[in-house]
């Protein structure tokens, strides 16, 4: 396990942080250079409070009363993240998911790059996606170790997620995202975290009035 | 606010219902018909302990010992979600990722069927996505109310998620899942959900060794 992983700021924490970085953003294309944990706060319904004491546990970066600078934050946020870089980004899977993700401008000036799209199909591999050519799952493992790729998102069938995630493992991915709806083990050293639209959509429907 | 919003169960504990639920299903897939906390524990990596408590806000569903009985637990969770029944879905953008929600099979069984598809773009309106016609989004208001919809999936543009997401409220919707990278405000009574591939993964660069 990294010695991150073993960090005492709670997961919990890390997880809003992206939050904070997209919005800060997104204050900086309204063309504003300071902003305020209250105005943040609006912004993600998140308390104020909250957030402060987030920013608190790596210094704070504002002095009271004065507000945020939301470049200088913005420039420590992608740090504290890693994200300050270009990560290279597996897609594995070519159906109509991957092809979306494939397309999407998202991922550009946030920290990452789709570098490869894999397929097991023989219909799809060598077909283009957008600008990649759909390469052999067969491939990954000689692909992501020789292009030293750290991340794959994983847009296959449930009932392959698992093997999948293990061929990705065994070439040295260290974080998968994993859009199949199932739960998958990874080593503990590895990270991993879903994307279910299900899961949101039931987590709603609790509080409907039928 | 409905009742449900007020209520003493935790909605952090909400979320993880529907985890338990697609972790049951697929035990049932596998023909299993008795689970434990201990087995659920160990596929969806949160402790057993934590699955009882959670488990226990409705009455436990299981006897020391014994186990769960997966049926049963399925039909308890899915009543407690309110999924036992299928709620119509409405998608707005037929971009690259709104034909991939539209084609996704994964809301089948789950409680929710797309039932209509919206764009603004007077290329794709009166297209084919699979089995819909794109529909304007200047129809939304009357076809939104005249069908009873209550859920909608937006993907469309962060520039227009916040005046689409208004027109959905106003038009009565209850509970949107925003795939915009982009933090909107609904009023108090609607539910809202974010999907932002980006936001997971920056949350993995954190422990990654560079």
């Amino acid at each position: 396990m990294s010695a991150k992983s073993q960090s005492e700021i709670p997961d919990i924490v890390i997880g809003r942080l992206p939050l904070y970085l997209r919005a800060l953003r997104r204050l900086q294309q309204e063309e504003k250079s300071v902003t305020s944990s209250h105005e943040l706060g609006r912004r993600l319904d998140i308390s104020s409070a909250q957030i402060r004491k987030d920013l608190s546990h790596f210094g704070g970066f504002g002095k009271q009363g004065t507000g945020y600078q939301i470049e200088y934050l913005i420039d420590q946020l992608q740090e504290v993240l890693q994200v300050n870089q270009e990560w290279m980004v597996a897609v594995v899977g070519a159906g109509n998911l991957g092809i979306a993700i494939s397309h999407y401008r998202g991922f550009q000036d946030r920290g990452f790059r789709i570098a490869n799209v894999f397929d097991v199909s023989p219909q799809k591999i060598g077909q283009r996606v957008g600008e990649f050519v759909v390469q052999p799952v067969s491939a990954i493992r000689e692909i992501i170790r020789s292009e030293g790729i750290k991340i794959a998102m994983l847009a296959v069938p449930a009932e392959e997620a698992q093997s999948v995630a293990d061929l990705l493992v065994e070439a040295g991915v260290q974080a998968i995202l994993n859009y199949a709806p199932i739960n998958i083990i990874v080593p503990a050293d590895v990270q991993i975290q879903y994307i279910d639209p299900v899961t949101h959509l039931q987590h709603m429907t609790f509080y409907l009035d039928e």
